[in-house]
C-alpha cells in the first residue's frame, strides 16, 4: 500500500493511493475525521486491505491535491552521513568505520511539490536524494529480525546548506533549516519493496541527471543500521531513518559555485517503486 | 513560578511548586484532567497567578512524588557544544567562532531522581551540568527582543558517552542514549531569574564538587544564541536550548579511566534559583 498525506481544502487527509487516485483512510474505516498520523495505519493495515478488497470505497474527487510531508511528524529524524562509498570519495572523506548519525528537526519537513525557501544568499544549498525508512514498531536491540520493525519506505531529499554544515564540526544547523527535508509523495509499505538493497535511485536538477546509483552501494545496509542504532536508543513507531546519499551532489563537483541550488531550480528524486519527489526552490 | 511534572499514582500531573509543596494546575484552573504539556501554562500564566493570589487552591497530598522530565516533550532539544571558555580549554579544542549546535532526541529525557541506566561497559559516561532555556513563543529572526520568546529556565544534565560521541565526527549518538538528558526538578518562569548571565552552576559527583562556575563564562550568551538559531530555524513553544557546560567534566581530567560514571554514582547539578537535579546511575 502507498499512503500519502494530502492537503484538500486546507485539511490534511490520510489517503491510500491507487493508480494515481486516492481513497480517504477515514472513509475506508467508516470513521469520523480521525488522526492523520500515519502510525494509525500500522495497526489497521489488515482492516484497510480487507475494506479495499471488498471494494467498500470511493475515490476522492481531487484533481491536483497538495502534499503534506508523507512521514507526518516523526519523533526522530535520524540521518546517516557518508553511507555510499562513491559519495564518501567525492567529498574526500574516509570510509567510516561506524555509521555516522546526525539529525534534522521537524521544522525541516516539507511535502512533495512544496516550494523550498532559500533563506538568504551564501548558504551553498545542495540536494541529497535518499531512501527513507519508517519504523512501525518499538525497537530495542533489534537483530537479524530488523525487518519486523519497519513499516515502509519513502523518498527524502536531505537538503543541506554546506556553508552552515561546515561552519562548525557539527552538521545539524546546515541540515535543519525550515523545509530542508521534503519527503514523499508516499510512504510505501514494506511488502511492496522486494529487493530493498538493490533499488535504483536518481536525482535530477532541472531535468538533468545528477545522481544515478543503487541502494546496493550503501556501506551500512538497513539491516546493519537498525540493529546498530537500536542498541543505544529506542526506536518508536513513526521514527524515520534517512539512509544517506550517493555521489553526484554539488559538494563533489569541480565547479561548485555555479551549481549550488538557486531560486527557480527544481529537484526531482526518484527511487524504484517509491515514485518521484519534486520540489522547486524559491 | 516553578512548574514540575509530578508522577502521582502512575499519572503525570502538571504542578506549581511553592516552598516544597505542590498545587495541581488542573485544580487551580477548575478544569478536568487537562494537558500535562507545559506549553499549556504559557497562555494561562496570568490566570494561574490570579488564582494563586486569591488562595483558590489546596496543596496536593504527596510526600515523595516522582518527577517526570520537567520540560515535557519538546519538539526540539538543541544543545550548544563548547560554550564555556574553560571547558573548551580542558577538551583541547579551539574557541568556536560560531555556536556549535547538536541535538538529542526525546528518548533521552528523564526526570529528577530517575535512575539512569548505563547500557553496557566501555561507554565512558560523563556528566555535563547545563542551564536550559525553554521557548514560550514562536521565534523567527529574533533580535535584541530575544527575551520575549523565552518561557523559563531549568537544569539539564547533558550526559554523554564519550566513546560513542567521538566514534564518528558527529556527537549525536553519544548524546542521545535513553535517559541521557535528565532535567528538572522545575521549569522556572523567566521573571524569577534576574541575572541570567550571572548565575552560579555546580555539579557534584557522590557529594564531591566537580564543576563550579558561572553562566557569566558562556562564550555565546542566551541573547546571542536565540537570534543566531532563529535566523535559520523556527523555534516553537516547548523547544529547549541547553546552553553548554563549564569545565570539570571527566573528559578534561588526567585520570579519566577511574572517573567515568559507573553504576552506583549519583550526580547532582545545581544552578542559582533553579534548584538541584539529582540522578543515580545504575
Amino acid at each position: 500500500m502507498k499512503f500519502s498525506r494530502l492537503i484538500v481544502d486546507g485539511k490534511t487527509i490520510l489517503a491510500l493511493e491507487e493508480e494515481g487516485k486516492y481513497v480517504s483512510v477515514d472513509d475506508l474505516l467508516k470513521r469520523d475525521r480521525g488522526s492523520t498520523d500515519l502510525s494509525y495505519t500500522f495497526d489497521h493495515s489488515s482492516l484497510i486491505e480487507e475494506q479495499m478488497k471488498k471494494g467498500n470505497y470511493s475515490y476522492l474527487d481531487v484533481k491536483n491535491p497538495g502534499f503534506a510531508p508523507a512521514v507526518g511528524n516523526p519523533g526522530k529524524i535520524i540521518c546517516i552521513g557518508l553511507n555510499y562509498r562513491s559519495h564518501v570519495e567525492e567529498t574526500e572523506k574516509k570510509i567510516p568505520e561506524y555509521p555516522v548519525l546526525f539529525s534534522k528537526y521537524s521544522n525541516s519537513l516539507a511535502g512533495h511539490l512544496e516550494n523550498i525557501k532559500i533563506n538568504g544568499p551564501g548558504l551553498k544549498v545542495d540536494y541529497e536524494g535518499e531512501l527513507g525508512v519508517m519504523i512501525g514498531r518499538t525497537a530495542r536491540n533489534a537483530g537479524e529480525d530488523f525487518d519486523k520493525y519497519i513499516f515502509g519506505y519513502f523518498i527524502g531529499n536531505d537538503i543541506s546548506s554546506r556553508e552552515l554544515q561546515y561552519r562548525t564540526s557539527q552538521y545539524l544547523l546546515g541540515k535543519t533549516l525550515d523545509g530542508f527535508y521534503p519527503n514523499g509523495p508516499f510512504v510505501v509499505t514494506k511488502d511492496e519493496i522486494a529487493s530493498l538493497q538493490n533499488l535504483w535511485i536518481k536525482t535530477k536538477v532541472n531535468g538533468e541527471v545528477r545522481q544515478d546509483s543503487s541502494t546496493s552501494n550503501m556501506i551500512f545496509s538497513i539491516g546493519k543500521l537498525i540493529p546498530y542504532i537500536s542498541r543505544f536508543l529506542t526506536l518508536e513507531p513513526g521514527d524515520i531513518i534517512s539512509t544517506g546519499t550517493p555521489e553526484g551532489v554539488v559538494l563533489g563537483m569541480k565547479d561548485k559555485q555555479n551549481n549550488w541550488l538557486k531560486p527557480g531550480d527544481t529537484v526531482e528524486v526518484s527511487i524504484e517503486g517509491l515514485g518521484s519527489l519534486q520540489n522547486k526552490f524559491v
